[in-house]
């Protein structure tokens, strides 16, 4: 099919199924809280660190608990590897907020969608050796943790709901059109979609691989053989497009499906309106990754 | 003593030994050169992450093997967690580096520092899946991996070399200051000190802690309570000034001593010439940080 | 009275009637749009340049004619200087868009508020010296004018408002306080008041001015110094609180009186909640700058 | 001729005399210091606006006068226009920087270069309305004015170089090359060259024009037709290469010749070394832009 003059391969994106925790970070300022929101989900790709952290959007002052400027993360983990994983790892990594200057952590799973909670406030707390104190801010329960630029809020507990993910392959002229490409996805699913998050912030777009590898055979992860540009004379059964020097990927998390339907339809959109893009599909995986399915017509449709 | 008006106690840093390795990412452009050096360096610091990545400086394109803007980040350690560990931590963070657009790594560990050399390009090839190839670019032994974006260069080998640490520590007339004060500092050392690196860039700054706890007696780390202006109330033996509301840490880490002593001079002098500033000392961790130390006067005349 | 905690002074804001045109800039992607359109609405305060042009907000791809990115300007004049001067000031500024690489203007002055129409793409379709096309885009009467990047598209005519003004004046701490309160201020109005737009973006503070001079008698501008804390003690009748040592105006344009009020009140509670705020009052000019009042009582009350 | 796999046309540069002053605008931070610096320098091609203002290169704390980070911009105007002129342009566009928060203003021009100099400080210190003092910063003459957030330094006088400009026309598969290869030409002046500066920082590029129509032949600048790809196809005489779609122009000025070969060899090596460039050369104006010449093969020699 053909979307604004592209090509969009029908196929499906694998979807797994996460367990996810959207944590509202605020600080002195915008530029602050997104600098430290930054900082807290770097290295963060499941495939090489224990847990994932992806920047979902903006919290105005006008609905954070505190009144200042925010921005939302969701921290998640494959569902299968359990709850207690998730805990640890996100506990974790929250851990280092309290290095944050001016930081304040609250929760930002919607309720609805809230499958169990987690007591993060528990543990946080701690670190205020006794001289931390509990409070209310903004009906919220939290901890006013003593740091050494003021003070930390702490909601005491956070919201894990089930998210999920997908991922789009993207070939292009070149490099130049990915770098564009990527960064006006990511943009948009940052100031449009509630609720879909990104990877690797503001840039959006990480270069794929696939599960295992089909010269090593004892390696983890490998080069999407199939899907790279590079190699395609290398490769007989390449997917890569005749006109195509660059390919990245796009992956999207989200709190449910929906949200990661409209992230993708807003990342497509984005990125087919960008020159140089020679087609839009999906990396197959086989199954390997997840078991549910979104084609991309049903992704363009909502 | 007083150092453009502004009171300095004249203590010292404990200073640790390292073990650091400087690598230097290139990207296809500056921007994203510093977005996915920022990516690859967050979540670092060793109270909660099993290993510190810093950014040094940008290496401008006149300086690097292929040509294209980049950034040099320090990876570091404890010494006495050893070399086994480092290169287990260092590979594993360097591993999601094949996700970064455009990104390509090259050793830049001087070599007259050097005291051993890690092959992480071995680790990275395989990434590959047997399509890599041997090359040199720039005088450097490298693998050309294929990547989706197209090749990643890796070096073959990295540079080891003993680096150090030390930390600031500031009080301020309040948040606004201690945020201001720390962005200063952090922009002098990544723009003007070669070999000495900042954490959580471009903010520098972090809020510092103790080890231990004086009432949580199992945890690993809580709030250095004498320093804490938040709790200055509480704590009868508080070294807090009477006018501070604020306080920050301004930890830096360097490829060696001296650049640790030109770190803390520039961002002394950043920090002085701020409004707000109320006082500049050093957190003492009585020797449980590090053994050896550098007193600030002897920083400052350097 | 106070709000937040801050002492806030019940003056009113004098407002004069304004010209103004909205504009839209599209281009490649958020950050290409937004760097020209900090470009296009540089020096441009009316004391000093013959038109304002104020960054107003975000224009996400979905409202757009041409589905990119995008940033709405606000040019101006004062009311009393005429539709014609206003026509010849903003045709000579937009004269300057066909440099910009990728952009493209449209009409952003809601027609419900329109008073009359001037046919900007009347001029700008000539730089196209005859290989220009009309067309229509998004519904809208457009030129397709060819420049270097590729094509500019410029809506044929573009609508005038009556539109106003108002500024605030805030005494704080120190100027960290001051840099931090406007900037909080700025991504207040940015990311939540459409209609009212900021200076100096994404700085949005100003330094204020007083019409005349006492001692200067023929200057058309100098410094407001019964405001000015930097002079306090030198002059009698300042209204500097005791505590200041910085100041800075905050002014705010608007497509109408609602939505400088909206502004007023984002702007006043962003700088309420940072750090070091002593007092928020409103210059007087006595009558000399506007007619219209807005008291801040009221602004908060909206 | 080639240079980096990339065909430059070896044509020459028409390069005209300048009024160049070089002014250094210091303020709290480097962000600040960008910011205001960017405004400042906003609407500025000599084509639409009076005079020019261009971006040259940060200033670090340790070589301004008042210990400050900032920012060098290179003010300039055609030679032909007269010292009168050009004094009357700055002084007016510097006017607005008193609005400027905590920006202070120093003579950055060579002594070594210095043609005639000018007594901007007589103009801005009457701001102060006769609360201004005469002091001394950094070996400078200056003027203290009291503005509302603190004091504005301005240095009494200013010099003037003869500075000169060149051009660069660069043609690209589409406007993602275009805007990548811009984005890292400026980077690369604005970081390695002192003394060349650039437009519409950070962006770098504009889109070009040329003098006078050819179908609309009272108009002073229109679209140079037989550089721009989007009509080749009309204009039987183009220049473009058949396989470009976008192109863009690259200006540069700089305090001297030196600077300025300095600019475009570093500028040429940025861009050629970006995916997507089809031909580097320069635009032919005929000798109306300026009267001296460099070529291409010899800036690429420096």
């Amino acid at each position: 099919m053909e979307y604004k003059g592209v090509e969009v391969e029908n196929v499906y994106c694998e979807c797994t199924d996460l367990l996810t925790s959207r944590v509202l970070l605020t600080a002195i300022s915008e530029r602050v809280a997104i600098q430290e929101a930054s900082f807290l989900s770097g290295f963060s790709v499941i495939t090489a660190a224990p847990i994932q952290a992806c920047i979902d959007r903006l919290a105005h002052p006008s609905e954070t608990p505190d009144g200042r400027p925010g921005v939302m993360i969701q921290f998640n983990i494959p569902a299968s590897r359990g709850g207690e994983n998730f805990e640890k790892e996100i506990s974790n990594r929250l851990f280092i907020s309290p290095h944050l200057p001016t930081c304040s952590l609250f929760n930002a799973t919607p309720k609805s969608q809230e499958k169990f909670k987690f007591s993060v406030g528990e543990k946080l707390r701690r670190w205020g050796d006794g001289f931390e104190v509990e409070d209310e801010a903004g009906g919220r329960e939290v901890y006013r943790v003593p740091v050494m630029t003021g003070e930390m809020l702490v909601e005491k507990s956070f919201g894990v709901c089930k998210g999920t993910d997908a991922a789009l392959e993207i070939f292009t002229e070149d490099q130049t059109s990915s770098i564009v490409a990527m960064e006006r996805a990511a943009n948009r699913i940052f100031n449009e979609v509630d609720g879909a998050a990104i990877f690797c912030f503001p840039l959006g777009g990480v270069v794929g691989a696939k599960v295992g590898g089909i010269n090593y055979k004892n390696e983890r992860l490998t080069v999407n053989h199939l899907y790279c540009p590079t190699i395609k004379d290398e490769v007989p059964d390449t997917k890569v497009p005749n006109n195509a020097k660059s390919a990245f990927e796009f992956p999207i998390v989200g709190l449910d499906e929906d949200a990661v339907k409209k992230g993708l339809r807003g990342a497509i959109d984005a990125i087919a309106t960008t020159p140089g893009i020679k087609k839009i599909t999906a990396p197959s995986f086989g199954g390997r990754w997840g078991g549910r399915k979104i084609f991309l017509n049903e992704a363009l449709r909502i």
